[in-house]
């Protein structure tokens, strides 16, 4: 380490340290605005303000129908394009250094039973060193990662060569709308960092996520003579075998160096099944609908033939689905997966940051979860990886919460690496 | 035959034939007042009109929640006790002769989407011989039968020695509260026949049916983690597996000359599964709704134990189940199975006026469904049968339709019933 990485590190730890409460009182502000998957504009104001108050170059603006028609098989159906603005700010360089895209998306997943919480889904509860609500870990944390080490580096009297933009998208957790009208405004840098909670690893790949429905047939008759009728419920559970089944093939014959650690690489769950209306009824269909796990270097369409063959095969055993197949459909925002490799300039840029925050080499993985890196680097040509606080696991379940001294340190990260990507003008 | 046999055959078949119509209207009216079970009031106002205007005794009264409570395992839940009477009509006899208590159930099951009907549910059209609308065949048609045999008697000049009362009931589709209310408000007969639609068959025994909740706990995760959750499906499963394997073996073992016919003697359905909310989460909990019959000959109790053992068996064998069991319950009305002896004089004398009716020697079998038979046998100690026009299987079914021929030979063959049974006076 140089005097001047000494000079910069020990800057850093100690600017975000003693700004460590500004983060939560902006963490909190942000979590105490709802801002369920469609309904982002609220909050996006709060975020635009808090961008405009950092003297950010601020771009304002919402994804519309048409741009995003040739990708709906990428980021699905909308319920509504208006009121989601997406909100970007532009920090500019001197000048020869190079440029850093920033990404958080700030809609969250429904609250969900207020029964389940102990805490208020929307109250950002502080207690102890932990902070709770939804969308606190997934992810207005990483958004207040971005802004808190913006601050530090002001703070510390860092100037930055080149140029970094913080961007606040909407709609991630129905595919992706706001990423990928980011990416078709212009927005490109020469590399990305989204702040999704990885536990503060290093995630240069994501899972696929493509999402389906599956209607069987059956046909009805009253219990007496339930013989007379088809029970759609007997029919799925073979079908659901089969997808058990193929669960298992993909997992034994899959590789990938950041995935085989994980117990089950390529899940399919099924999430919902909906059989029958009336107990002294044999059930007359059943829609079931589930979530399929793809790793990088898959292709979404050949998967695709795979499932509907199986389930295929399984019909074509029995009589009644031969006659009447199953029906599968793909719907909402189908997540490709997507990697960089682990060699990678960001890649290597994270580590060295993760390193001078915290003494330690991180470690480095694939996520079995879809998100937007995909976009960013599929469409945006902009290499992109995950690394923030907090964990998937908390993220979408009741009491949501997130840990501030990992907040705070992956600020730390966040301001170390831009500060290394970019370059210090002065 | 007797020659007196044979002019009050021909006396009954004459006048049943000429008054036809005045049943299909008296049908049509009937079937054109909505009266899903707890909705009864309406259709009960024509039922005394009709009653009044054959110049029978009549007797309107409500069940009460207080009278029906010892008994609510055998007649279920009921939403309301209001507005909805039982109407009983009495014609008495001129003493010395056998009492008959005629029963039909005059509530309907809800006619269900009416997309799925070709003809109006509440139309009552006629399509050549075929009366459309639900209640139809399930059983405004037996009440149309009971009322058109005294017509018939009455315009042949038959005067009985012993008494009619011809009872119309509610509640039957959900467990009998009508038929109860009747017994214990005092009907009681030598012998009770009712009217359900057994296709023309004599039926003198009626299989249980036992209404079940079975709810199968999970634990949710992120679909990408699924493994951490535990699919309420995926536990559910091996349940209804076992299900099927218990309805196997009940039909392998369990014998009764009067179901040995049927493929399937005492099936268990489920005909209500709901598991899930989201596609990409793991299932927390499953809830299934099911049926399950019995053969008369078996006990209630012990039925339901061996059903709570058999899942239990197979949550034992998992260490999630074994952990977080799933829970049975029992709801609804519990249809005790019930039956008469075949050579009990009531059936002797159905078979006699079948074979008056229609030359033929009747179908004698027990069915698998559940009906108010049990209610008269087991609280009213009035033997008690089925006997009557129409096809359970068009019952509950978009459709439901009966043969107005049927209709006829049912007709005559309650009007040779009543006259054999309680005698004729003059």
């Amino acid at each position: 380490m140089t005097d001047l990485d000494r000079k910069l590190v020990d800057a850093v730890t100690r600017v975000v340290a003693a700004r460590r409460d500004d983060a939560v009182r902006l963490l909190q502000a942000l979590v105490r605005v709802p801002s369920t998957t469609g309904e982002e504009g609220a909050v996006q104001e709060k975020v635009e303000h808090a961008f405009r108050g950092r003297g950010l170059e601020v771009d304002v603006w919402e994804a519309t129908a048409a741009e995003v028609e040739p990708y709906r098989d990428h980021v699905g159906q909308q319920r509504t394009y208006e009121n989601r603005p997406n909100v970007a700010g532009r920090l500019r360089g001197r000048g020869g250094g190079r440029s850093l895209l920033l990404n958080a998306h700030t809609d969250t997943v429904a609250p969900g039973e207020p029964g389940a919480w102990g805490h208020d889904p929307l109250g950002g509860e502080l207690v102890g060193d932990t902070l709770y609500g939804r969308g606190s870990c997934d992810m207005k944390g990483g958004l207040v990662t971005h802004l808190a080490a913006l601050d530090a580096l002001e703070a510390a009297g860092v100037e930055l060569a080149g140029d970094v933009t913080v961007t606040a998208t909407v709609g991630e957790e129905n595919g992706g709308l706001g990423a990928l009208s980011t990416v078709l405004r212009g927005y490109r840098a020469d590399a990305a960092l989204i702040t999704e909670p990885t536990r503060l690893r290093l995630v240069p790949a994501q899972g696929g996520s493509l999402v389906f429905r599956l209607t069987v047939p059956g046909r009805s008759a009253h219990a007496a003579v339930r013989d007379e009728g088809v029970s759609a419920l007997e029919k799925f559970v073979p079908l659901f075998e089969a997808l058990r089944g193929l669960e298992r093939e993909r997992n034994a014959s899959l590789r990938h160096p950041l995935y085989d650690h994980l117990k089950n690489k390529v899940p399919i769950n099924i999430g919902v099944a909906r059989a029958g209306n009336w107990a002294s009824t044999v059930p007359e269909g059943l829609v079931a609908e589930g979530r399929a796990g793809l790793i990088p270097g898959e292709e979404v369409e050949p998967f695709k033939r795979q499932v509907t063959e199986r389930l295929l095969a399984v019909a074509d055993g029995d009589p009644w689905l031969r006659e009447n197949p199953p029906i599968l459909e793909w719907f909402g925002g189908q997540f490709a997966p997507s990697e960089v490799p682990t060699d990678a300039p960001i890649c290597e840029a994270v580590k060295r940051a993760h390193v001078l925050a915290t003494g330690e080499e991180p470690i480095v993985e694939g996520v079995s979860y879809g998100a937007d890196m995909r976009l960013f680097i599929r469409f945006g040509e902009t290499p992109c990886v995950m690394y923030g606080a907090g964990d998937v696991r908390d993220a979408h379940a009741p009491d949501e919460h997130i840990s501030i001294p990992d907040l705070v340190t992956a600020t730390k990260t966040v301001a170390l690496l831009i500060a290394d990507w970019c370059g210090v003008a002065r």
